[in-house]
């Protein structure tokens, strides 16, 4: 029977219906992937994109060209760059240019498609494109907040296959963020505590929809999760945005996130899904309430009139359902 | 250059970026329909689903049995029927059994796989199924609101190709519309006028994203659509519920969702889309501050990370250049 549960921090409510992941669709989704003839990405390839922003370089580099991690502007991108700081002022009227920054990581040298195919090694040297891009654009003054984020498979909105994510930086606050934040406000002027610490306190006891811990993260279900198992990843250390990490917790980070990806992978082979880091703004790094963490949200059923029209997800898996599953893939 | 504007009403701010539609993208998605060997939708295989809740005979019925639109429950429902009425106030818990009505409203007894198809009269038909719906849940109190959707096409989260819409009715204010309510609110607070009202003077007087306009409804692109050619249908008069409309305004409202339909049709051929019908809840008919409204959503790109995990739209096409193309549409 249905069940309807409601998020206690935003207040949405989700209606959990297993039995429709057995209804009987007419319709098969076939993704035929036809890879450029010369992948942009791929080492050797650097002439085919823009001049790289930052380059990070490989693990076992034998020379200066042979870069491990490299990001690039966007060639197509949703937001364009500051001409200069006042600029990102004037941009709080109901139209307005968007400015910021639009960069494409490339997450590997080589053409991997799955990053669940590279090394811990290599995810400790994403984790640090992210800080040191993050860190460079909010020293500019380049933007007020930054979202880094992945599109993994046709499914989840990607156009290319090469192993990548994107960060894009706004004059804004996005909305996710924003909406977050406001309601963490408001639990913290009621109780002098951080939501997303009482949180995780209440998910380390109960268990039940408990992913796996180390000690710096923890990872879980969430009570009232959107989609089928979408995995939340949090620091145990209370901190409002992702750049605030020093080397230690970002090297945890990296493994704790590769650790995410591969039960993923393992409990739904070849799912499309997303990632995003949730991040509080650039000048709210004291914020006591915010608390950074990472959302990630598999593509295993389409999202239709319902969600998108009325604003209410259908899952066909609660999280404790999810959880055990991903618990047991490793 | 990209543009970000921002919802007057709601807040979120959307992103224009029209040069990210000529990306390279390797992934090509080919959705191939396998129809079911017995359409359980069309005429004379009733027995294939649950009894029907509605029936209404054909515009040129020869016989009891010739129905032209045809409602039945979901045989996968999303919420269960409610026992008793008590039992909907039980549901305000952060988990509960999720109570209502989900239906399956078929909108023709042929196999049709598309509205546009459709006679003005079957429109008309079909218009008559939802009111009498709504009204009969709400007269027996079977739920708080609902909400009356369309999945058109796989890529919109159709799983069955016969035209057909659908209507989940819940113990709860969807989200879409309580965020919508409560804005309206504060604005009628401050005016003493609805905020859908002025909008649609607006519209009618800068015409730059009108679709067109009849006696009794609008129908234009929002400001800061969501969604490419993204359309709002705008009844003159002012009612908050779709189930208050009188027989001369629902065929209005037939005739005029048909427009919109077609229009969307020769824009776009074959394009994927939702559409939802914004109605407050069955207790707020007399409200002065909301105002029903349907919204038809193209699916012409893919929602990726930045839509849905930081929760800001990325749009390839602004209003005023889809409105222009939906008006030469006819």
């Amino acid at each position: 029977m249905p069940e309807v549960r409601q998020d206690l921090l935003m207040g949405y409510r989700v209606l959990f219906a297993p039995e429709r992941a057995t209804r009987p669709c007419e319709h098969t989704d076939v993704v035929t992937s036809l890879p450029l003839e010369c992948c942009p990405f791929c080492r050797g390839n650097e002439a085919e994109t823009t001049a790289a922003v930052l380059e990070l370089p490989a693990v076992d580099a034998r020379g200066p060209q042979d870069w491990g991690v490299r990001v690039i502007s966007n060639r197509y991108p949703a937001v364009t760059p500051v001409g200069d700081v006042d600029a990102l002022r004037a941009t709080h009227a109901l139209s307005a240019a968007a400015l910021g920054v639009h960069d494409v990581i490339v997450e590997a040298p080589q053409h991997a498609t799955s990053m669940t195919s590279l090394s811990a090694g290599q995810f400790r040297l994403i984790a640090r494109a992210y800080r040191q891009r993050l860190r460079t654009i909010r020293d500019a003054g380049q933007a007020v907040h930054a979202s880094v984020f992945k599109n993994n498979g046709a499914g989840a909105g990607a156009s290319l296959e090469h192993v990548h994510s994107q960060l894009i930086a706004t004059s804004f606050v996005t909305a996710a963020v924003a909406q977050e934040s406001a309601q963490a406000e408001r639990h913290f002027a009621a109780t002098s505590r951080c939501y997303f610490c009482d949180l995780m306190q209440h998910e380390l006891h109960s268990r039940e929809r408990l992913v796996f811990e180390t000690d710096d993260f923890v990872c879980w279900c969430p009570f009232a999760s959107r989609y089928a198992s979408e995995m939340w990843l949090l620091p145990r250390r209370h901190r409002a945005c992702f750049e605030q990490l020093d080397d230690a917790e970002l090297d945890a980070f990296a493994a704790a996130l590769r650790d995410c990806l591969r039960r993923l992978d393992r409990a739904l082979p070849d799912v499309a899904f997303n990632f995003v880091i949730h991040s509080a703004e650039f000048a709210a790094a004291s914020s006591l309430h915010f608390h950074w963490h990472l959302e990630i949200l598999p593509r295993v059923m389409g999202l239709a009139g319902f969600e998108l029209g009325a604003g209410c997800p259908i899952n066909i898996m609660l999280p404790e359902v999810a959880a055990a599953a991903l618990r047991a893939a490793m």
